[in-house]
């Protein structure tokens, strides 16, 4: 039996092999990319499911479109307007996740050998999504304002086969960073002077931790070019695999064609529970409360490193979503650094996995959103020494 | 901007399509391919669901393993044991429909221009998937005991690009067909010799109106060549999206590899509540009430065939599954028919989209299970009297 020749190319998850090491008890984790389950609103969930199920039964359970329920699509484009993009429910795919999103977009556009822009690190599930497709990726340095547009502009100059670029513009994952409004603007006129559709990731953007919240991609484009992955994942639950993509009609109905052949459609009894709860709960305050845990974790986290770390790590100061990114002096390698620390029973994510061509060694990912708050001074102390004995070793 | 090429191969689902055709309630409608909600065990459902998200919302709702639940796993092997295959749950993942155990084995196995042998005719569903990755199709001939071997060993003799052989052995979506014993022995041996693996669609196997259930694909393989896709969206409710692909060991890492990419993995409240159902209630007892529904409507619907349709008609007598073939004079299109048919409010879904040419017109598929059994007669005299007409103005 002969496998298709991309399968070479995809590596499983560490983040997923990770877990069945970070599972015992005694280790203090930052490593997991998860939401906080203390705050899933269980006891709602329990009362609308119940609800839908009783009045509604045999639709919750029977096929539906592939595009999803419509009360909840009208729903979602509700509260889209009121951050400032222009849409209606024909403008949205109900997706299995925004991790759904981002496989259909790379289905969509990348033939083998096209080239996808990212900024460096990226998320590690784009690129395994992207890399089914066989892309070439270009990595775009990114500073505490975002890409760079001096090399972006460079690449979008001399190269011919570049199909999507794709960014986390809000407390990226990995590195927790944001893109300043300017950055924003000037990625949106880019994309316009070379026809290039920008994939939006936006699956940390209403977990800020500021009065600042920036405006989305979307909301300033007004050629039709950005598509915005939507998420319920990190507001919601993640559990039940739920997400949307935003996008003009025209491409919209090819979204739906790809979506139609890889799973039909999403649960639908899982549409109609986002869908029940928007309308009987309030949302906005529900996002209030995971935005005021996980701030407060934040800052234990930053007060935390600032207290312990060699002054030899620096790390990003995310105003929002669930990570905290460290880099190392170059000569360390953050699974080398794992397994010491694994040692003191201390977990993170090494940051290898969040570059395309795994390159980088030098850096990790730190998770604050599902640390036990007891537990993030502690753990941060003992990781500290790790780093600090690797660093005389290594110096 | 720029689609990647496969997406210029991809046409709608006239099936999806359609359905906004046949809403209005005075159409009686064959075209469906879902199966009857009275059947659902809405109540069951409801029970079991309060009790997860009471005892266990966190899990029910916060990330979890890509290949899924294992307690479900270990139900699924168990069944899969009783009905002879040497299964564990480390054989198997849990899928989002059996659909997209259709897309993940096309993204294993082919690349561009490799190709796929499927039965002539074969389910939309499975040619739209495949088609995403551009492969070439061989169409085999079937008579009433399956694909023909011969046809089918002159190809494998002669062809050296073949990944993948795709077939749906019982009650086949669209014919209703069902493969003899010895013909299945016959592929097992092919596949042996040509170490080519089948993809097996399971998808209505335990909807079996005779006591002769034939043994699967899966439990005649000794050589692990055999790639089982199951599914409970025909048994217990469609609406959860959940299937699973049974598969030895090898092979299953690299779907786990690529679903993990895809979506994560299925939503994990369905596979607690498919789990539960498994626990606390008799599965084969609800099967058997489906059973004994569709075979009942099966026997209304082909009386009401032998009764009104010309004889230039032939038609297939499924002993399982959901649907009846019908196959009309050579000159007669089904899409041309249909449209005669929705002017008398009696609808079905035309042959082509089940053959990945298009190119055979004379055919269409009837739905039994979703059928108002009241109406299956009357329904079945009208689609008669179209099929006089258009075949006099014809020939």
């Amino acid at each position: 039996m002969k496998f298709a020749s991309r399968v070479k190319e995809l590596k499983p998850s560490d983040i997923q092999e990770m877990f069945k090491v970070i599972a015992k008890p005694e280790v203090i984790s930052f490593a997991s990319g998860v939401p906080d389950p203390d705050l899933f609103p269980v006891k709602e969930i329990d009362e609308i499911t119940s609800k839908i199920i009783r009045q509604n039964g045999d639709m919750a359970l029977q096929y539906n479109t592939t595009e999803g329920y419509v009360p909840l699509r009208k729903k979602i484009a509700l509260r889209m307007k009121q951050n400032g993009v222009e849409s209606s429910s024909e403008n949205i795919i109900i997706t299995s996740g925004a991790q759904q999103g981002l496989e259909l977009s790379a289905k969509l556009f990348l033939n083998k050998g096209d080239a996808v822009i990212c900024e460096s690190p990226t998320y590690s599930g784009a690129i395994n999504a992207f890399k089914s497709y066989s892309p070439e990726f270009i990595q775009i340095t990114t500073d505490k304002n975002g890409m760079k547009m001096d090399e972006l502009k460079k690449v979008l100059e001399t190269r011919n086969n570049i199909k999507m670029i794709y960014v986390i513009t809000d407390f990226q994952n990995p590195t927790g960073k944001s893109w300043s409004v300017e950055r924003r603007k000037e990625l949106i006129e880019l994309s316009k002077s070379y026809d290039i559709p920008i994939i939006e990731d936006s699956a940390y953007e209403e977990i800020y931790f500021t009065d600042n919240k920036k405006p989305t991609l979307k909301s300033l484009d007004t050629g039709g070019r950005v598509i915005y992955l939507g998420s319920f994942s990190k507001t919601f639950c993640p559990g039940l695999r739920m997400g949307w993509i935003e996008v003009k009609k025209s491409i919209l109905k090819n979204y739906i064609t790809l979506k139609q052949s890889s799973d039909m459609h999403t649960n639908i009894l899982a549409q109609m529970q986002i869908d029940k709860y928007l309308e009987l709960y309030d949302f906005d305050a529900h996002i209030d409360n995971i935005i005021s845990s996980y701030k407060n974790k934040r800052d234990k986290m930053i007060n935390a490193i600032k207290k312990y770390f060699p002054s030899s790590c620096s790390h990003t100061y995310p105003e929002g979503g669930m990570f905290i990114w460290v880099v190392m002096p170059d000569k360390l390698d953050g699974r080398k650094v794992l397994d010491e620390a694994l040692k003191e029973n201390v977990a993170f994510i090494p940051g290898e996995s969040f570059y395309p061509d795994r390159e980088t060694k030098n850096t990790f990912r730190l998770n604050f959103s599902n640390a036990e708050e007891s537990k993030i001074e502690k753990g941060i102390e003992k990781l500290a020494v790790v780093l600090k004995r690797v660093i005389d070793n290594v110096y």
